[in-house]
């Protein structure tokens, strides 16, 4: 899943581009954004690159002197997209733009990110060699959501962190009953459940107690939150399953899909989570390793 | 704080009643209940108590050969109050009878509860020799708990089990900014914080990761509830402190106070927790053992 | 990875035999052991199939008329293995026979094992159908660990549960330096460190706070033991990888593959996972769920 | 029991010596030791103090001009002792001088310590007043620890951090049968038992899933290091109870009372762990925080 694109006799940059036509994506509002993206734009054009920007980053810095293209344009013009800003931001066009089979680079300003590792200070010298080919891809793997309320589906979203599904603030536990290809797991009394991507077991499903999965394993992690029964524990369940909660019990249940919320879930509910079709293209430079990010961001080996 | 009182030469039953006046609370609406009401009541006056039922669960059972009282009475006038019913309905009138210093029997119905722990089979041999003064004692500390907005206190209750404070379903995460006697401690951004009493460490806390506190300890364990900073562990402290939860940053946070909840907490609320002058006394037969109550309700030892 | 091999119309019991030669594989010194090999032997053979017994398991039992082979005839002559004991058992013979293709049933007598799970008294009822095809398959990955020292490897094992680096009991804190494929991943002091299979990790990284993985992710989960860095946690990784753990600091480190164990391990050793060619073919009766037996084992669903 | 001896009228700053002889400990063979050392023994002097060295630190550091003695002489003479080092070092005199109720000063050269929270870089603001009675004092509980074999006491010792009773690496677990007051508890197969005073809670029992106990608190927590059985979570005692913990089954068991081990414990042997009568007392600057310094030394609000 990992693979390296590292050419024969690296030595010899290639003069060949890569990616012809590139959009960049900022974090809209954010302090330093325009002049960040105007930088990044600048270098692109003049490493011959077209460059486009996504239509409200271009709003939003006033860089009036390059194509505004919406998301579904970009994907289908555009050769890849640099996303400038955090985790969130990579996160929010990462679930549009799989679908167009783009490739990301995630840039950050200041703060690494677990996929947006590119600090901002050094990608001349980094985006250089990955636009003319040197560069390591990895495949994040998304969830195709649904909610199904008396045999019809009454929502879908996609995640590519994680689809929850949890008691309000004020009621007590919820029951939720869980199936896995159509084999009963068990009844669940609990805060909540988390089932999360390899790219979302770094995120909530941690706090929760899970396991990390590295973004090779094709798997998903259920998590309980707060589970009334110690032993339920994390359970990492193949992503080619399809898997269902029911809300069998409680009061104000909600799902949430990455950072989308349905409120109001009913008894009988059932939210059903399958692998999507696509998946989301993240590009590294050569020598990256997911590890790195995570020995970084988590502070091991700092000493205590 | 647990204390025994076997009279010395035990053997001897002291023909005394300790108890005079007893009230019996059973669990509303509970099938069953009237039967286990009534049997009890006749027992008692066999054994030459005055009985007297609670008010509601007089009205529930339609039993009227016994006098109807409401809490504050039962609070005046007996001198132990025995709860048919489990674990819940124990802390609910616990919660009201501490304050008069009324010691409190539990007696469940099939399932063995913490703090029910007399099985109703067996109520008439164990209870016998109990009215007598052959009993073990274990008082409870109980939280005063106050929410505070712009200086003045908007909201007080009593909990035995927690003081939870925590973020609706469908927002993301809250931050706390928690004091213990004035002093900082950190800032915490989580679904939630519970405080709870040794009571409480067995029930939501335990399911959120806390460890169990034996009632005699003076103290109150504060568990985040899946905590975004992963070293933010578990923190026994002195139940003789002051405890202060601000909320800093999240929307639409509340807080519950054992099971009743205040809603839409804002930004700058304070919430408050002391330990009550008052504890619920809880009577046991003689060779109770708060260790055996946890290796039945955790299925230690049970093989696997 | 789990595959049912149910026959279309599935009504018509086929008449055929898939097992022709079938091995039985007893639990040494058990009692009852003898008494359930003699039935099963019996019942084998009135069904038609050529029966062996294990050459110690034939020792054992003192059952004489029918041919002992020693494990690697059964690998060579038997088209299948039943193994009548625990866990345990099935494990030790498991890893021998993984090399042969030779799938395996699983019988219990009494307490029903992760992968012991056909309980003795329904083994009439189960195996009939059984033999005749209607099962379903579940392969389980296997480990091939080596232990290199000084560029030779002085050490080899395969696992089907796990392999634990650890520090005696006397010593403090051993210190790992964690490598997958090549990249550097942590050096992580803590008591030890568990590498286990998806069949593994119901066992002692269990135990040690791992995640349960279901027998289809191609994954290992790495667990620290009581590490020393909070945010330490569980990682599962791909089978794929290889995994590399050096002691860099600590005394009296040992190593152990399932229930082989490598003491005196020195500072440099390196303990190399890979994934073994082979795998562990368990047969299952139809409509057999890993599931069920997760929610046997761990006691979810009892109430409580 | 953490008490301020702040005086009336602080702003004038009492005249009076609180601490009329002082000893100084250093770790032995630290680089940069000597220095340290004497820089605080000049500064000592210069206020007033008479100084003397622990009889090891006077040989090591080659200081020849402060009277040396050893730890019972400190014990009987000097009125407070200044240990220079990390919480090894200070664990280790600590443990020595609580019966003579010595108060004790940590001074750390660079990296804070849960209990050696003075930099050495600021000791002279700081040691002035304390040494004028503007201090805070802690006192940290201590275990009185003893091995039981055929009815016989066969070993003692004091722990200020923890007693842990453990397999060894190559065995695999051990079963112990825990008693608090005479109740039986459970029996525990586990990789070993935990049992920490407040201080030892944020070391060993910490990586172990433990909870931090602050100071004040009179209990102990009980943590099993990788339980057989989930629900064996940690449980705080009180630390006037009696814990006895027996070696039920397993092989080559070993105990541990904060660095001393006993090896070779045998099935039968009894670790009993009950308070001992001695305290020691830790000494810090006016406005000191136990809180601080858990936030310091485990990351809290750093973001991320």
């Amino acid at each position: 899943m990992i693979q390296s694109s590292v050419p024969q006799g690296a030595t010899l940059r290639p003069r060949t581009l890569r990616f012809a036509h590139v959009a960049i994506i900022g974090k809209y509002q954010a302090p330093g954004s325009r002049h960040a993206v105007e930088e990044i734009a600048h270098f692109l054009h003049d490493e011959g690159c077209d460059v486009s920007l996504e239509k409200d980053t271009a709003l939003n810095t006033g860089l009036s002197q390059y194509a505004a293209l919406d998301v579904p344009a970009i994907g289908r013009d555009c050769n890849l997209a640099l996303v400038v800003g955090g985790d969130g931001t990579m996160l929010g066009i990462g679930r549009q733009l799989a679908r167009y089979g783009v490739p990301l680079i995630g840039i950050n300003q200041g703060r690494l990110g677990f996929i947006t590792d590119l600090p901002f200070e050094d990608f001349r010298q980094r985006l250089g060699p990955m636009l003319r080919g040197e560069y390591e891809e990895d495949a994040r793997s998304l969830m195709a959501a649904s909610v199904w309320r008396d045999g019809r589906c009454v929502f879908e979203a996609t995640a590519l962190n994680d689809v929850v599904v949890n008691r309000s603030g004020v009621a007590s536990m919820i029951e939720l009953r869980v199936e896995v290809d159509g084999h009963f797991v068990a009844n669940q009394r609990a805060d909540g459940l988390i089932i999360a991507t390899p790219t979302g077991s770094t995120a909530y499903a941690l706090s929760a107690g899970g396991p990390m999965l590295h973004p090779a394993i094709d798997g998903w992690v259920m998590v309980p939150i707060a589970p009334h029964t110690l032993s339920n524990r994390p359970v990492v369940l193949s992503s080619h399953s399809e898997i269902a909660v029911e809300i069998v019990a409680g009061k104000d249940a909600s799902a949430n899909f990455d950072m989308q919320t349905l409120t109001s879930l009913m008894h009988g509910d059932r939210i059903v989570v399958r692998r999507s079709p696509h998946s989301l293209r993240l590009l590294h430079p050569v020598g990256w390793s997911y590890f790195d990010t995570l020995r970084m961001k988590l502070h091991w080996n700092e000493g205590a």
